[in-house]
């Protein structure tokens, strides 16, 4: 008689030491775990930005081959990467987890604890979320909670025909990272000869893959010195997500693919490919890097306090008129950009 | 070469007909669905409250017995009924769904419409979410964030020895309608005859399942008015939710059984299932209904204005020490409240 949703004892016992482990109290929290809602006190005028993700099991990651803890460490820095695209700093989590008879308490553990590794070094604090059985995959939501002052955050449709493009470290190494990891899930060409590849090459673009890094600090960088116009995380891969910017700002854009940053590591792999890098920087998703615009009035402060603070940025091409598309330059030679798919742009 | 995680064309169709259709720009919401994260103004000091729920497909709800949009509804229900506990007024909405391919479009709409339809009527505003697919069942999950002035919520742990304990509504229509329903997942005993219900009873209990009330209004009133000094939602059921009063509370409570609210419905099924409808209104859950407590020198000043407001709240026992336990009391004998499970209770 007792309703089919009321929670396993099991369940109870998960939150209970969660709230234990990850669930200590802060200023600004009233209420962490344990009550029907969790209360945070916005006391000075704010601009809460908040982003969700939802993670299928078979979808996003595989128990099988993935560690837990990893699973949990991406899933986190893809909305941390939310946040900093926005300029804003992350403060509260909540997570949602639909659990699966076959997935142990160990397993669930190391999702948490990868999820809060990633996110404690930005002083997020757990302050939610849910527990479910599933009678399927295992199923992760997180919410995210950052602020920003009011009126300062950066958007996606603020770019201007002539501002400046550019992203942050290297790009393409997050796709060349999974490629040797999980070869048979991917499309790799029958000259690929990944043995040729160097070990601490191998192990750079894993890393790159496995724990890649959200450009907090860079983001609210760009936003409390008001240096970008607009601003999106690379999550779809480069052509992807300048083509957000631009339907978003209603412009076009031209990307110059000299420009482009490669690590020696995604160069290296690239060769062994038997492809050009460029095809891992255009349409290589999950690299968690930064694409955002400036006005050409800001392109000298920006480039000087990047350098001044050791962020590597890269200007990697110009703001056009929508009328213009969105092209990429090589050698003298205009194309349009091709779309995210590694298939059509073979 | 896509990353796995990047969003299918049929994504962005549905991302782009939800703005349309649900994303309406309100005062207060900067930036809704389209961004890398959805950014809401808090301008006054104000306390935030946020709930979220991820409901599984065969755990909390079967798409082939139940319409999309009535899935939709009740867990929109759950979410509000979160709030209300809280006295909060529900203000934004955050939607994920991970969708199988055996699940069509026009289910996918139902869903959102239901969730809608219960959250319109708040006022509350979807400002965004993320949509998947999923390679097994269908799962949604909803964050919904609430206001209240600073300092000014109620908890689970506010209550005192000597406070007397209230529930709003009727309790156990909800389970009594599931069993209505879908007989085969409940377990019947073998003397029902749901057959003798007559058709209105039959309606009343079947909608009090499907299209169960959160009780927004009469939270906010318990909360602005610190006419209760603890509450929660009745999800779980009495037993269990009661439970967590005391907990956190660090109380006891004595539950008169013969002041329970029934509905004329609730008895009428009981009846025909032969056992006696406290059990329901016991153990069953998903009413809905608050639970919370007042101090003695509060109840006339709640009882009257609960009259003039035409909000039915019903005293069901006292506070009482953490020593004595959780016990129910019918005719001078005093008997520990059964847990949860009717199994248990039976």
């Amino acid at each position: 008689m007792a309703p089919r949703t009321a929670k396993s004892i099991q369940e109870f016992a998960l939150i209970r030491e969660l709230k234990k482990q990850f669930g200590h109290q802060t200023p600004g929290v009233v209420q962490g775990i344990g009550d029907d809602a969790a209360v945070i006190e916005a006391v000075a005028p704010i601009w809460w930005h908040l982003t969700t993700d939802l993670l299928a099991e078979g979808i996003h990651f595989d128990l099988k081959s993935a560690a837990p803890e990893s699973i949990g460490y991406r899933a986190a820095t893809a909305n941390l990467s939310d946040l900093a695209a926005m300029g804003a700093a992350p403060r509260y989590l909540l997570i949602s987890l639909a659990i699966p008879k076959q997935v142990s308490q160990p397993q669930v553990y190391g999702l948490y604890r990868g999820i809060m590794k990633a996110c404690r070094i930005h002083g997020v604090v757990l302050i939610g979320g849910d527990t479910s059985a599933s009678k399927t995959g295992l199923f992760l939501s997180m919410t995210l909670l950052g602020t920003t002052a009011q009126h300062r955050a950066l958007f996606r449709h603020g770019a201007q025909v002539g501002d400046q493009i550019y992203v942050s470290g290297t790009l393409g190494d997050s796709l060349a990272g999974l490629r040797l990891l999980a070869p048979s899930t991917s499309s790799r060409s029958s000259e690929e000869k990944p043995s040729h590849l160097s070990r601490s090459h191998r192990q750079f673009l894993i890393r790159r893959h496995l724990q890649p890094t959200a450009r907090v600090t860079e983001g609210q960088w760009l936003n409390t010195g008001r240096l970008a116009s607009a601003a999106i995380d690379l999550s779809d891969g480069l052509s992807g997500d300048l083509r957000h910017i631009c339907e978003e700002s209603e412009v076009g854009a031209e990307v110059e693919v000299d420009h482009l940053p490669l690590s020696p590591a995604c160069r290296a792999y690239a060769k062994t490919c038997g492809v050009s890098p460029v095809q891992f920087a255009i349409t290589g998703g999950e690299d968690y890097e930064l694409l955002f615009t400036a006005s050409p009035r800001s392109c000298r402060t920006l480039e000087r306090q990047a350098r001044a603070r050791g962020y590597r940025i890269t200007r990697i091409g110009t703001i056009r008129s929508k009328e213009f598309g969105i092209q990429m330059t090589a050698q003298g030679r205009t194309q349009p950009l091709p779309p995210t798919s590694y298939e059509h742009f073979r």
